[in-house]
């Protein structure tokens, strides 16, 4: 059958945990298409009604019922969403109960998930990293840079900038980064301005090839993305983060989200928040 | 009893999907305390037996079994994991199973999470959405600017600026930023840059007692962080969405992830991988 199955994420809130849980168990099923619809702030009735009506029309139309993952807080509106003509998980239904009587407490059914704003206090120390991320993006300025919890360095197009902002917005980590010039390149010393922050060091080096596919989109044929400049200043940097044994690592396979994650367990940050 | 719940998230990949679901599901239990330690790419029995080690010996210290959220793809890992002194909350042996049935299909087990960078050029499309909103952030280049999905307008400081990057980051959305100068506050007509693309724009704006208190953060005690002046531009500026029609949210209780879904829903937006 090739008509792609319908997923559902429902939500009271942002849908962001639905959608998580969901991807990661299709992304199981990689020979499946499926068709996805998001229905973020379910929280009326009326909203729920009006979703259901959606799900079962599509039941209808492609003769097989959709896939609906839930992650609602409020009973009544989990109890009109469970009334759809759907195959529905709903991880708040299964886990829930589980978990109070392993805690021996009362869920409480906060809608105040934990992508809300929370604790403005932390939810504002996580924007002043991105903010800090923005300042200190591309070497820009060495004001404050002692404030940084890691500073990343790499050839330019090594994947610097959106990792930061990654470790900024998910962890409220402050983030800086260098990008190493050819000038630095050819030194056999670190380049000044992170001289004072060895520790903090943390290298990204990727394979010449890609470094070369991304060059070229985004000045082609230029110097700067020959496959011979981009072999050197690779090698070059990979010598230098060995040379001063700054903990580095390869991006060309990862994602942010991976490169993120390395980034923390090998500098042994917690997040802010 | 004021000792903090040990929890364990555990997995063979970033985490991040464990974390999602273990924070979502704690989160209702509002009123307790937790101690959170993760476990990110446990890849090998080794690995495996090694953390499998450290829940037995929390258990022992604290007199009571930690919780652990799985997110383990292998089954052999997760075997090992099990028999942890803990208890485990795995959606993997939970959900698999079931949606195995459902779908008539088999699990691939694929250890490509869906925060991995699988395919690569939805995955540049992503970061080419960092870079478009990096340059169109603070309404620092019209260049390209009919390029993107979404032109966020407001004030200085209303959010707009880890809005955008969080919408590029998770959604990869193109999404500019423009932020409203008193001299455009003062025009009855929008901005000349921003004209030509009017379906685009979405609005933010604030509460001017958050505004203050944010502005004070940066200036203290300059005209810009003065009531008088946030109450003004906010009012300005509300005026102007109305005036034209530009759907707006208000940023106040609302964390970047929630922004991010409200503008995807108002704007009709899709995620573009």
């Amino acid at each position: 059958m090739n008509t792609p199955r319908h997923v559902f994420y429902i939500s009271d809130r942002t849908g962001l945990t639905a959608e998580n849980i969901g991807e990661a168990l299709l992304n199981q099923f990689g020979n499946l298409q499926f068709k996805r619809s998001t229905y973020p702030f379910i929280d009326t009735p009326e909203k729920a009604l009006a979703v259901v009506e959606k799900v079962n029309r599509s039941a209808q139309e492609h003769g097989v019922r959709p896939i609906a993952f839930v992650s609602v807080v409020n009973h009544e509106i989990r109890h009109i969403i469970k009334e759809a003509n759907a195959f529905v998980i709903n991880f708040f239904d299964t886990f829930l109960g589980q978990l109070e009587k392993e805690l021996n407490a009362q869920a409480t059914l906060s809608l105040q998930g934990h992508h809300s704003i929370g604790n403005t206090q932390r939810y504002d120390a996580r924007m002043e990293a991105v903010n800090f991320s923005l300042n200190h993006d591309d070497g820009v300025s060495d004001k404050n840079l002692k404030e940084a919890d890691v500073i990343l360095m790499g050839v330019s197009r090594s994947g610097k900038t959106p990792t930061c902002l990654y470790l900024a917005l998910q962890y409220g980590i402050r983030a800086a980064n260098y990008p190493l010039i050819p000038d630095d390149l050819e030194s056999t010393d670190l380049p000044r301005m992170v001289k004072p922050y060895k520790d903090k060091l943390f290298g990204l080096t990727i394979q010449p090839e890609r470094l070369q596919a991304i060059r070229q989109e985004r000045r082609p044929n230029s110097t700067y993305a020959k496959i011979d400049t981009c072999r050197s200043e690779v090698s070059d940097a990979q010598a230098m983060f060995k040379r001063f044994n700054i903990p580095f690592t390869n991006t060309t396979d990862k994602s942010v989200e991976e490169l993120a994650v390395h980034i923390l367990q090998a500098c042994k940050l917690k997040r802010r928040f």
